[in-house]
């Protein structure tokens, strides 16, 4: 099956990127700090969104950068785009082909803004209009859903707040994340049987906060794309600003809750979610406490740094759901609906 | 009962703080024109955050300000904040007691921004933390659903738009918004019956785009409060690049689709749902053909200028919202797991 063996490729395009792509985004650090940049100001759309959302914390967190993802349609129906000074304009699309994103660079470019293109298609409309390209080199993704390229985007993400800071602890701690995704992956067997519990559910929520409010919403993607459940991601602290009142007994929440500095606010929230509400937990942790909450644990491998949890806990999330998508009777490399390359203006 | 009174004082309310705030409005936009304000950064939750992506659009194409969502975690709990030089920094907050948009608006200040906070309460912390403070004179919100805080906030930030931009024209657009509140009100009882249909609803999407991208995320989230539906709203563009997967024959979704820019986008998009995978659909619009797409159609007054649709769009779904609650059997006043303030860190 192809999603499931693109899902496998993970650990060693990773490794790849790693290595082969240093000098170049060392380059675009570059060229970056040449400039007055104030802000990113960030066009994607689904999974490469998704990695949009890692950026806005990770680049805030390590780099100061603040991020404001665009609205692609102010560009395209609106054609008012806003005064672009001062931001470093970027497009992330697997295969540069969106015009909605794509335009978001060009009017970019037009106003005098550094712009740079993350994409698995160096040779793509995206990259064409921008200055800088960033080649995620996943390989050809043959699968209609994004794993490979999602992580390699996040990668390519972490290796640019990297070079910014000149950080080698944090190049070292890059060239892990290889590793635990391997590790992460041997999980395989135990998330298929897992999935067999979930072959009714038809609804679920899906809570990550700070660096993995992306895992979040990707998690919550694949489950959609490929399993047809609707699946509603959250940061903790959104929901409990009103949605968690349709949480009733037996209600599924997945959660991704590693180590790290939001860990105890989404274990409260976890702990309130069994005990007073008596929801069904799915949980990603390697917090023993955590994960002994869920009625479904997933460990990960230990001593993972927080803002790298990421690149990993989304491994035995695209697992969770490539098995579930077989335990419901359902084609993984045929999702209805959806194609491989979506145009939207 | 007190939530649907509460939708019902929206005319008076918008109208009163057109009147009593325009000159407040025009001082703020002097002090912000003041400054060399490169993007406006704000925070918000909740039906704030809603008000906050009608910003995001408003602004964008009005004002050519681009706009970034804060992540107020990176202020608490990671307490590493962006760089905010060039910033606008803005909290918008009912109750202004939500520790962690409070924090945003206090490192806004100690970094050198100007501050503004858009409140209903103008000695609250967030007040108090602001350079600029733009009260919404709502009155007191005694229901926990949000409804007359939603409209006026919106009210705000489309007068501040327009002060920014010093147009007689929109001023006169805006004196406008009271009276088509109160027509779009007098569809109470059509809409109550139609929500008869929707008694065993368990999930449905709500979609919009640009301005009402806004009124999908404020729709999904009244049903959600209060009629534990699972409602998840997206962009008609999102949509096509992932979720589109979910709906089968029968899924209800809900759209937010008035003339304007992006008729014809989301006339497309609900034309394929109904002709090709026979959804159900409830629509708010002013547009014959689009309504006539419709299982369920609303029809809007006519001639409301593309840009002020939101602020009308949502009555109707407030209203919808608040009757399949009693059709439910639930209780209007009291959602279950959900308080009137929600402090978050």
């Amino acid at each position: 099956m192809t999603l499931h063996s693109e899902i496998f490729e993970q650990p060693e395009r990773l490794a790849a990127l790693l290595e082969k792509q240093k000098q170049t985004v060392l380059e675009i650090a570059k060229a970056i700090r040449a400039r007055n940049v104030q802000y990113a100001f960030l066009a994607a759309r689904g999974t490469s969104d998704n990695a949009g959302r890692y950026a806005n914390y990770l680049w805030g967190a390590h780099n100061g950068l603040p991020l404001a993802l665009a609205t692609p349609s102010l560009f395209t129906y609106y054609q008012s785009p806003p005064q672009l000074k001062g931001a470093l304009v970027i497009g992330v699309s697997q295969s540069g082909q969106s015009p909605d994103i794509v335009s978001v660079l060009e009017e970019g470019r037009k106003q005098g803004c550094l712009t740079l293109a993350i994409t698995n298609v160096p040779d793509s409309p995206l990259a064409k209009a921008a200055d800088l390209v960033l080649d995620i080199q996943a390989g050809v993704e043959k699968a209609v859903a994004a794993t490979k390229t999602y992580t390699t985007e996040l990668m390519a993400i972490a290796m640019l707040s990297t070079a910014l800071n000149a950080s080698e602890e944090h190049w070292r701690e890059l060239a892990s994340v290889s590793k635990w995704a391997d590790q992460a992956l041997a999980l395989d067997q135990r998330i298929a049987q897992m999935a067999q519990r979930y072959r009714y559910m038809s609804q679920c929520v899906v809570l990550g906060r700070g660096f993995n409010y992306a895992t979040a919403f990707e998690w919550a993607l694949k489950l959609k794309e490929l399993t047809y459940v609707i699946a509603e991601p959250y940061s903790s602290a959104d929901f409990q600003h009103g949605p968690i009142a349709m949480v009733a007994g037996g209600f599924p929440v997945l959660a991704v809750a590693p180590n790290g500095k939001v860990r105890a606010s989404m274990q409260d929230m976890l702990t309130r979610l069994r005990k007073q509400k008596d929801a069904e937990l799915v949980v990603i942790s390697d917090h023993a406490d955590v994960l002994a909450l869920a009625q479904s644990p997933i460990q990960l491998p230990p001593q993972i740094p927080e803002w790298l949890t990421p690149l990993v806990c989304i491994l035995p999330a695209q697992l969770f759901a490539c098995h579930l998508t077989e335990v419901k009777g359902y084609d993984t490399e045929k999702p209805r609906s959806i194609t491989k390359v979506t145009e939207t203006h």
